[in-house]
């Protein structure tokens, strides 16, 4: 197994074979790396496109005067061969193979490419990633492969997918909802490095606390096993298969050239490995913003705070469905509410509706927060934020929203129990990416609906259940 | 039973009890109304503002000039019954009591006063909408009940919502994603009119050609199965219930008096009834989308188009969870592909992953649709529009998106298979929801993620299936 330090830490970079007809997508993409970046082009006519971008080009790898920690392989699939042999010889750190074209295709002549590679690659110990896939992304040191992938700041989410797009989609939507990567590997056909070894770095790499998965079939199935239970031993993972039927399965051969996992088979390796199985890429973001932003609930007794009774109906439907009881209040607490609840128009027994209450005067809200926190039949709560409301009253008053947002914080800085938000985007999508926006710069985990928050949170309760 | 045709048509309209600690939000909704607005309001001290608003103040139903087709009804409950006298005796052509407090208090005395209206109501022949409502929106007439909703414009969707939020919502958010209200009704606590008469009423108007429903809970179940039975006889009914778990059953208890309905009954009512279920107001306006904007499939043998290898995967196994089939292509069309798809990063048996190809000549797509068109394998397309492409060449090239769009259509115009799009929000939400809205200009349907187009589908296909 070749030693992936030195490709996850470069502090030097080569493009191989970027071209203008391709937008020079890898060197712009890498133009935030933090090292010394290099190209490597031998076409006379490209030469001058890549100098203006400031970047020094080379005609070979052996060229660069200085060793190579990363390569990016972007050349045709018939050159492949020469730069894998170059990255050996040249013992660079890693290589991704941008490259496609080969398995993959169901043709013979990719086949034969990427055996002889592979074949290659295994002989001088190279940490190949890919071939066909996006290879790596560092924010941290702005490792990239598109250019509105985040840099500069320091993640904690390692992601691991055999699809560059979700891999890409990841890192993009994952920003977007306040989710950064320590490190994301995409790793395609998988022919050298595999799902397994990158589990087994970033179980042990101190900058990544939670791990994401999207796997379409594993070569050595045993290994990846060792390779979950190791990794969840240490930090939470959480999976996403592709290719989950007969029809989906077809597609990864085309796709990766994977005979994908059979799914009750891999249901299994999930379960007894402790590791978590969403099917999307929405539920990646929602249980990893779980994870991080929401407290361990002591119980599945949660409160439902929603604004209006029909929101509050579908709420408690919502929860109840992913197996969370919602239970009536302490009488200690239904007697606290007595004293001051606007009943006509709202309720407290639990679901609370509460638009009433809280409108006549804000204080009412750490008020009632007050009360859930001391209610011993209370481990969790779940506060709707609503769209109308966003929509008119917190548009015409914002410092009444920003009053929200305070009372919330409060609440998680002097309480053990979890407190999570939805708000839905309704019709008011730029308001509410506004305020999704302000929530998460205060660590409030916000969803986009009451089933995604109730499926998120009881899938992140069973896995720290499970894991103790 | 009272007629509703006056209520439903109305040509005035009057507010009781407006005042500015409310915002005057029934006054400043119903601005838009296009026949003639009164306000009633006894306390002189509300009636300046009144008349600041432009609307003409009396001080009871009888002192009003003409006679009031829709009186809107926002006194406090005490006051509630006075109206509803005063309405009887003017001979309305009906109200809405947006007046709470009631038997869903849980209170003796909302018991009663609730009581007292529901006789006095009935005994005048009073077409009751609520308590405990928002009553009406009928956007052609520029009622509403909210000042965010349409109005101007003659929509084709009846809904009918035992609870304002959804109702409002529907509507906000139905009109965010191209949906209009023929007419709208949030009837609450529905104590004189309830669902099975505003279904039937719907079921004969001839501007609604689809008809979705919100319940609790229903006073008279034989009734609404009849109801139900004779409006699916004539127009698609989609329906959601709140209430589905036993915490969200106490939950409508506080909301509006309801006992829900036990959903193995609920269930079993809407399989017999011809009816479709949904569970979600994002499920509702999903369904109703697929309804109103694709064409019915032949048979469930989708083809999937993806930009991506990952997407394909994703996508395919998406639809063949919700039980479509996702067959390889013809001989004919492999043959075809063959000719001229890239399958260096890209594939065509089906899921396509096509970005290569699309990108090398936005001819290729009205070729790869004019094949699809003619393989008899296949009776319905669903479409990948990706959102990194949104960020990057549809930006920078507006143009080739305008030129999908027309591809788009033009096969629509050609072809009688259904095909629909896919657009996730993920980190370009602006960028999305312009692109939306495009789509939605020109009536394509757009769902917001594989899952939820997948599903949409599936329960269309059902009902069609089922009602031949």
């Amino acid at each position: 197994m070749p030693d992936l330090t030195r490709v996850f830490n470069p502090k030097t970079v080569a493009v191989v074979g970027d071209k203008k007809a391709s937008g020079y997508m890898w060197l712009k993409s890498l133009k935030t790396f933090t090292g010394n970046l290099y190209s490597v082009q031998l076409d006379e006519n490209e030469i001058p496109g890549i100098e203006e971008l400031g970047v020094q080009n080379f005609k070979s790898l052996g060229e660069i005067p200085e060793p190579i920690d990363f390569v990016v392989c972007a050349v045709p699939r018939q050159v492949a061969p020469y730069i894998v042999k170059d990255c050996v010889e040249n013992q660079v750190g890693g290589v991704t193979l941008f490259t496609s074209g080969f398995a993959e295709t169901g043709e013979e002549q990719g086949r034969e490419l990427q055996d002889s590679i592979e074949k290659m690659a295994r002989e001088g110990d190279l940490a190949l990633i890919g071939p066909n896939c996006m290879g790596l992304h560092i924010p941290e040191l702005g490792v990239r492969f598109n250019q509105d992938q985040p840099s500069g700041v320091k993640g904690d989410v390692g992601f691991i997918s055999q699809s560059g797009t979700h891999g890409m989609n990841f890192s993009l939507t994952g920003a977007a909802h306040g989710i950064v990567c320590s490190k994301l590997i995409s790793f395609g056909n998988g022919i050298v490095l595999e799902a397994a070894d990158y589990l087994d770095y970033l179980a042990d790499d101190p900058d990544t606390k939670y791990i994401g998965l999207y796997i379409e079939g594993a070569r050595d199935g045993r290994r990846l096993i060792e390779a979950l239970r190791n990794a969840t031993s240490k930090k939470p993972v959480v999976t996403w298969k592709g290719g989950q039927t007969a029809a989906g399965s077809r597609a990864t051969q085309s796709h990766t050239a994977s005979l994908a996992t059979d799914q009750a088979i891999w249901d299994a390796i999930v379960r007894q490995t402790g590791a978590l199985a969403v099917d999307s890429l929405d539920e990646m973001i929602d249980v990893i913003k779980a994870l991080r932003l929401s407290k361990p609930a002591a119980g599945n007794r949660v409160c439902l705070l929603a604004m209006t009774g029909g929101q509050s109906v579908v709420l408690t439907d919502a929860f109840a469905k992913e197996g969370w009881d919602v239970p009536i209040l302490s009488d200690a607490s239904l007697e606290k509410f007595g004293e001051f609840f606007n009943v006509i128009g709202g309720s407290y027994r639990n679901p609370l509706d509460m638009a009433g209450t809280v409108s006549q005067d804000p204080k009412n809200l750490d008020r009632i927060l007050d009360i859930l926190n001391d209610d011993p039949r209370i481990d969790a709560l779940a506060m709707e934020l609503s769209a109308t409301f966003m929509a008119r009253r917190w548009a015409d008053k914002p410092e009444e929203f920003e009053r929200l947002l305070d009372s919330i914080k409060a609440f998680q800085a002097r309480s053990d129990k979890p407190l999570i938000t939805i708000l839905h985007p309704s019709h008011v999508e730029a308001a509410a990416l506004d305020a999704r926006q302000k929530l998460q710069a205060r660590d409030i985990a916000v969803f986009q609906s009451f089933e995604r928050a109730a499926s998120a949170m009881a899938k992140v309760a069973t896995l720290r259940a499970d894991n103790g």
